[in-house]
C-alpha cells in the first residue's frame, strides 16, 4: 500500500458491519455518491475542510466483519421503519447496499471460536489484505463499530508485544478481547485503526508498541454523539463564566441493539467509564455526578438523555439548568464514521503514526489528548487539518 | 484624570444604582472587600486574568444615579427575601451599602424634567466630576443598569455631533433617550461608558463621534446572562458538527423590576431585538425562531427560559434538544458589572478608545464585534487581556 | 331517518374531509375494519363502553366536504412520510380511502361563493341527504374538522331563528361563518352536529333554537388532545392537595396545516380563547397564565407544548413543575372523532337533543357543561353512557 | 381515653420529631395557631372538609421521639436557611417550637439498645401514656416520620401475636425493626398509628392482629408527595383516553437527611418498592419502568424528579411526555402529617379500627386499598369523610 500524499482509493472496513451505525453509514455513503442527500452531519464537508486532501465519496469502498447474517438491504429497511432513513431512499440505495453486503466476512466470534487467537487474527488480517487487493485500494481504514465489550483486566502479556505474540499462539488461552483482536489484525495487515466504541481496542501497551513499530496511526475512543457532546459544549460555559457547578446528574434512555448490549452491567461499565472522565476533567473532582443508562426497548434507535446541572453563582445563588436531548444515535454516529475514515486515511497518507490526538473532537475518551472542551477540540482539529500534507512540519502528538 | 498604566483608584458609577442588578453588584463588592464570600461568577478572578492590571476590590468606589429612593440596605433586604443574597450577610454589609447609598444622586427623570437636555447632561456630568474629586479617583467608569427603554427612531441630529449639540439646547425638545443622555454626560465628564442594557446608550453616530474625539472607550450592549449565554455556547456545537438547525424557539418567564418593565411591549422590543440577532448570526437566516418574554410576577427575580431546538442530521433524521434554564438574573449579571468596570478601567488606563469589541463575551449584542460564539469570544477576550499594558501593539478594533 | 334504539348504519360526514385529522380518522377506520391495527386511542373501545349501543366500525360510512382536491390516498401517503401512519398500512387501506374519497363533495368556500347563503346551505344539506339515501343510512353525524376560523362578532340575526332565516336569503350578505353554515345545513338535513374545532359552529342562539325545534343533539367544541388535556388532568391534583398555583405558562409549537392556520392571529384568537377558559375555571382567576401558539413549519404534524407551573405550598414554599408534551396532534384527534361520531349517533338514536354536556371529556370548551376536570368528566361520561338506551330516565342537560 | 364523637384534645406524637418533615409540620402548626400563615397544602382545610369533626389547630398538642438532640428552634433555623420556612416567621414561632421540644423523649436506638425489645416497647408506650396524661388528651395519634429503614425478612414470629410477644422478651433477639417497635408501643398505649414512611411499621400480621384486638385504626404507608403524586394524577389520563403507555422512566435527585438515608441501597430498596407498585397497578405489567433515586447533597431539601413517558396512540403513533418536578419535599409532606393526624383522630373518635383504606389519597402504597388513581382516591376520601360521625353506617374496609 502507498502511504504518502493524497489518500486515494480508500477502504473502510467496519467491524460490526451489519449493526445500526454501520448500516446507516453505508446507506448514507451510497446516497451521497448518488447525490440523493445532503451531507448533513459530515464534519469533513464543512467549508473549513475543503483544502484538506480527503478521499471523495466515490473513492471509498466498504467491507467489514460481523457475526450476524441479516443482509444490509434488509437491515436498512428496518432502520427506515425506525425513522432513521427515509423510506423513499430505499429503492435507489438497494444495489449499493447489496454490493457492500457482498464484502462482509464472518467476524471473530469469541463464543464459538476454537484454537489459538493468532490463527483468528491471521484470518481477519487476510480478509483485509484480500479486500485491498480485490479493489486495488491505496489503504484500508479499520473502524470498530461492533457491540460494546466489558472492560478487561490488564494481564502481563498486554504490556509487551513479544509476550503478547507468544500468548496468542496458545490454543488454550484468549488473551485479547475481540476489539483488541481486531486491532491486532489491522496492525498485521498494515491498516490504521479507529475505535468508535468504548471497548479496549488498541489501548493495550503491547498493541501500541506494535503500532509504533509499523508506523501506523490509530484513533479513539467511543464516538461522542449525544449527552457527552452536549456536556463538552456546555461545561466550558460554566468555567469561563466562573460559575461553580455543584452537581451534574444524567440519565440516558435507549433501546435498539446498543440498548440491549448496555443492559448488561458489564458492557455498561465500559460506557459509563468512558463518559465519566469528561466532567471531572472539565469541571474538577468535586462535582456530584450520578449517571444512569437504562435499556428502554420501546424507544428503539431514539436516545433520550436528561441532564440536570446545579450550579452556584455570585453570593452563593443556587441555579439550575436542565437539558433533554432526543436524538437518533446512529444518525449522529454514522457521518462521524465517514469523517473518521477520511481523516485517518489522510493521516496515514501523510505518514502519521501513533494516537491521533487531534481527532479528540470526535471522541468521548480521546486517545492522545486530554482536552475535552468541544470548542477547543474543534480548533485543534482545524489546525491539524491545516498542517496535513504540508511539506515540512514539526513532530509530536497533537501538534 | 490619569489615563495610562495601571487603572488605580476606580469609580464605578451606576445608572440605575438602586435596581436589582446594581444592589447585588454593590452587596457583592462590599462582601468581597471583607473577604466574606468567594468571587464566584467573577470572570476577572479566574487565574487567566491574574497578570492583568485591574483595580482591586478595595480600589473600586461606587456611586450612581437613580430616580427612586429605596435605600440600598433596604433593597438588599428585599433581595435576601427573594433568595438573591444570603440573610447572614446583611449585618456585615449594611455599613458598606449605606456608604454607597450616600453617593447616589437623583438621576435624570424624562417624565418630570423641564428645560433643555443640555442642562440635564451638564448636571449629570457634574455629579461624575464631583464624585471623582471627592474620592480622588484616577478614573470613573459609568455603567448603565437602569430600566430598559423602548428603541428610538433615528433623527437627523443623532447622526452628527454638532447638530446634536445644537438640538440639546432647545428646551422644547428631548432628542436623546435617557440612556443616551447618560452616555453623553459620561463623555462630557471624560468617563468611559458601558451599556449593560439593550437601550440606545452610545449607539448613535453623534455620540460615537464625540467619544472618538475625546479618546474614550465604551462597551455594550445588553449583558449576556441567561438564555442568550446558553445559545451562544450551544449553537457552535451544531455548526461545527454540521448539524442543520431548523427551528430554535424560546420562552422567557420573569418577574421583578425587569419583568414589569418588559411587560411593556415597547421595552420588550429592545430586548427581543438584542436577543434575536444572535441566532441568525450564528446559524444563518433560515431558522424559525419565535421568542417570547412573559412577565410572571410571582417568579420574582428568578428567570426561567425554555428553549426548544429542532435539528436535522444525517439522511434528514429529525432530532430535538430542549433546555430549561432557571437562574437568578441579578446574580448572573452583578459579577459581570464588576468585571466590566475593571476591564473598561484597564482599557481606559491603557489608552484605548472606541467600542471595546474584545468584551463581546459579556454582551448579547456586542458593539464593535460580530462574533457571537461564546468560546471564540472568550479566546478573543484572553488575547486582548494579554496585550493590555504591553508597551508596543498593533491598532484596530478587536485586536 | 330512524331516531330510536340502536344507532344502526351511521354516516360520518366530515367538514374538512381532506385535512390531517380527517385523513387519519378515515385511515384508522379502514384499518380497524380490516383488523389491521388495534384501537389504541379509541375511548369507546374501552371495556367500560362494551354495553353501550354504538355503531360498529363496519356500520360507519364516511363522506364529507372540503375545498381542496388532494385525494385521500395521496394525503395518507404524506401523513405516512410525516410519521403519522405506518407505511406498511398504505397498500391495504388504499381501496377504502379511495371509496371515501368518492364521497367527498365540494365544500362551501366563503371566498369564492356568490349568492345567498340560504342557497349554499341548501346545497350542503342536499349533499347530506343524498349521502344518507345512497348508503341507506339510519342517521348521519356531521363532524367539523375544517380549518379554525376567526371568532365572529354577534349580530342581531344570530339571536333569533326567524331573523337568521331572513338574513340568509339576502345575496349581498353572509351572516354566518362557514362553520355555522355547515351546522345550519346539518340542521336542515336533520343531522346531529359535532364541532371538533374552536370555530363558532352551533354556538349562536338562532342555531340552538333551530336544533331544539328539530330535536337534534350537538356537541363541542374544540377537541381536547394535548396541552389542555394535560392541564385538565393536572390542575385537580393541585386543588385537591390545597396547593396554590400562582402561574401556569404555556408555549405550543406546531407546524402542519393547523400550524399555518394558527399563524394567522385571528384564527389563533379562537384557539387561545377556547384554551384559556380552562385554567381559570379549574384554578380561579388569579393565576398568571401567558399562552403562546407558534407556527414552526419544520415540526410538521408534531406538536410540542411546554408548560411551566409555579405553585406555593406549606409556609409559602415556592415550587415548580414543568411538562413537555410531544404528540402527533392528528393521531390524538382522529380516534376521538370516531368516538364522537359513535356516541353522538347513540345519543341521536336515543332521542337526545340539545348540547351533549356529558361529552365534555372530549372538548377544551365543552358546550352544556362547566366541568373541566378530566377525571370528573370521565365519570360523567360513564354514567351518561350507562343511562343510554335505558327505558325511563329523567330529563336535563348533563343528567 | 375517650373514643367516640368529636376527637377533642388530640396528641400528635412524632417518631423522628427532630427531622425535616416533623420540624416543618410543627413550625406550621404553631404558625397556623397564631394566624401567621395560610393553611396552604392542608387538605383538611378545604371547604369540602368543613363539616367533618376534626381537632382544631389549638386542640393539637405535639410531642415525639427522636435519637438526635438538635433542638427544634435550631432545626427550624436551618430549614429557613434552606428555603423551607420564611426567616420572618422564626421569632414568632420560637416559643411554640421550644414548648414542643420539651415534649420530645429519647427514641429507641437499635444500635445502642441493650436488653429485650419488650422493655424498650414498654418504655416508649409509657412516654405516650404520660404525654396523654400530662396534657389531658382525649387521644394520641402516633405518626412515624423517622428515617426510612431497609425492608425486613418475614420471620415466623411476625405472623402471630403470641409468638411475637414471646420473642420480644428474649434479650438476645430483636425481632422488630424500629418502625414496628414504635407501632407496637402505640398499640400497647392504645394509640392509632400512621406510617408516613415506607418502613415496615404496622405491616406485620402479628401487629395487625393486635390492632384488631384492641380496636385501633392505623394508616399508611409512605406519604405521596412528589413524583408518585404526579404519576397517580397522570396515569389515569392515559388509561381513560385508551393511550398505551410503553415506558415510564424516572429519576429522583435529592439531598438532605432523606437523601443521605436513601444513598444506602438497603433503605432505597424500601422506597423503590413502595413507589414501583403504583405504575403497574395503574397501567398494567408490561410498562418498562426504570427508576432511580440519587443522593445529590448540594440540592438540600429540594427534590427534583424527572419522568419520561413514552406512549402509543392511534395507528401506533409514538409520542412522549416529560415532567420535571421541583419541590421542597418537607413542605409537601408536613401539611399531610397534620391532615393525617386530624383524620386518624376523627376515625378513632368514630370507633373505626384496622387499616384506614379511605386515606389512600395520602400514600404511595396505601394500606387497605388497591386504588392508586389520585382522583378516585380523593372521591373515596370525601365520601368517607361524609360518613364520619353519621349515626348508622355499613361496615367494611374502604366504605
Ligand atoms: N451514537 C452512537 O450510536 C454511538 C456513539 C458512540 C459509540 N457507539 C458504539 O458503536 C457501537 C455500535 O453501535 P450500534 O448502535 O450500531 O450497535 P448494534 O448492536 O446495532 O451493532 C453492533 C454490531 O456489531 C456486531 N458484532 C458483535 N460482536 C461482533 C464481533 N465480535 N465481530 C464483529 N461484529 C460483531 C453485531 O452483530 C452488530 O451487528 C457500539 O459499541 C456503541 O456503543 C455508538
Ligand atoms: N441578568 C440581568 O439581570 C440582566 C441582563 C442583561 C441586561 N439587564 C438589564 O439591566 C437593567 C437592570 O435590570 P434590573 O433587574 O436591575 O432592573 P430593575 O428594574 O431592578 O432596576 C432598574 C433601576 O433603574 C432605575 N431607573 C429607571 N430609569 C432611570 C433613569 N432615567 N435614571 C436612573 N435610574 C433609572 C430604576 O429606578 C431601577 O432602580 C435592565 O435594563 C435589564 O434589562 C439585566
Ligand atoms: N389534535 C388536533 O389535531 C386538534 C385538536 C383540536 C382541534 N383541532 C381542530 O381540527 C381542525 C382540523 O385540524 P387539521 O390538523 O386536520 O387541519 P388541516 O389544516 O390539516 O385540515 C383542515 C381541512 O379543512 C379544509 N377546509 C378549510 N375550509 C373549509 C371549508 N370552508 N369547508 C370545508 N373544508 C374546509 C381544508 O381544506 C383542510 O383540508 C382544526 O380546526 C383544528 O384546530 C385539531
Ligand atoms: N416528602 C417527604 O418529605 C416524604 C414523603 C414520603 C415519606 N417521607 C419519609 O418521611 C421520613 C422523614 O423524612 P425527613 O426528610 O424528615 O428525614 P430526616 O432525615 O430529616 O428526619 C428523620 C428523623 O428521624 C430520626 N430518627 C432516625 N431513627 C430514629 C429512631 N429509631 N427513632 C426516632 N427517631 C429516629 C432522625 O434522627 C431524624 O431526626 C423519611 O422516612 C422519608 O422517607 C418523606
Ligand atoms: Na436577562
Ligand atoms: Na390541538
Amino acid at each position: 500500500m502507498n502511504t504518502t500524499g493524497r489518500p486515494g482509493r480508500t477502504g473502510l472496513w467496519l467491524i460490526g458491519a451489519r449493526g445500526s451505525v454501520a448500516t446507516t453509514a453505508v446507506s448514507g455513503l451510497v446516497a451521497l455518491r448518488h447525490g440523493l442527500v445532503e451531507a448533513t452531519g459530515c464534519v469533513t464537508e464543512l467549508p473549513e475542510f475543503s483544502a484538506c486532501p480527503l478521499p471523495t465519496w466515490d473513492e471509498i469502498v466498504v467491507g467489514g466483519h460481523d457475526i450476524v447474517n441479516t443482509c444490509l438491504p434488509k437491515k436498512a429497511e428496518l432502520l427506515a421503519d425506525a425513522g432513521l432513513l427515509p423510506h423513499r431512499l430505499l429503492p435507489s440505495i438497494e444495489p449499493g447496499l447489496a454490493a457492500v453486503d457482498a464484502e462482509i466476512r464472518a467476524g471473530h466470534d469469541p463464543v464459538s471460536h476454537r484454537g489459538a487467537q493468532a490463527d483468528a487474527a491471521r484470518r481477519l488480517a487476510d480478509d483485509l489484505t484480500e479486500f485491498a487487493e480485490r479493489h486495488a485500494l491505496d489503504r484500508v481504514v479499520v473502524v470498530n463499530v461492533s457491540s460494546t465489550e466489558a472492560p478487561v483486566t490488564l494481564l502481563p502479556e498486554h504490556q509487551d508485544a513479544a509476550a503478547l505474540t507468544a500468548a496468542l499462539t496458545d490454543p488454550q488461552r484468549a488473551p485479547l478481547p475481540p476489539s483488541s483482536l481486531s486491532a491486532y489484525a489491522a496492525l498485521l495487515a498494515g491498516c490504521p485503526y479507529v475505535d468508535f466504541t468504548p471497548s479496549t481496542g488498541m489501548r493495550l501497551p503491547a498493541l501500541r508498541e506494535l503500532a509504533a513499530e509499523r508506523g501506523l496511526p490509530y484513533a479513539g475512543s467511543d464516538g461522542k454523539t449525544g449527552e457527552t457532546l452536549l456536556r463538552t459544549a456546555l461545561a466550558p460555559m460554566f468555567t469561563t463564566r466562573a460559575l461553580r457547578v455543584r452537581s451534574w446528574a444524567g440519565t440516558n434512555l435507549l433501546g435498539g441493539g446498543d440498548g440491549a448490549t448496555l443492559a448488561d452491567p458489564r458492557s455498561a461499565a465500559s460506557k459509563l467509564e468512558s463518559k465519566s472522565g469528561v466532567l471531572s476533567s472539565l469541571l474538577g473532582e468535586d462535582v456530584t455526578a450520578p449517571l444512569h443508562i437504562d435499556n428502554v426497548p420501546d424507544l428503539g434507535d431514539v436516545k433520550t438523555a436528561w441532564d440536570h446541572v446545579s450550579f452556584e453563582g455570585f453570593l452563593g445563588a443556587r441555579m439550575t439548568m436542565q437539558v433533554t436531548w432526543t436524538g437518533y444515535d446512529s444518525a449522529l454516529a454514522a457521518p462521524l464514521v465517514l469523517d473518521l475514515a477520511r481523516l485517518t486515511a489522510a493521516a496515514h497518507a501523510d505518514g502519521r503514526s501513533g494516537p491521533l490526538g487531534a481527532l479528540a473532537f470526535f471522541f468521548k475518551d480521546p486517545d492522545g489528548n486530554r482536552e475535552h472542551g468541544l470548542g477547543e477540540q474543534y480548533r485543534q482539529l482545524l489546525s491539524w487539518v491545516d498542517e496535513l500534507g504540508e511539506p515540512t512540519r514539526g513532530e509530536g502528538e497533537t501538534r
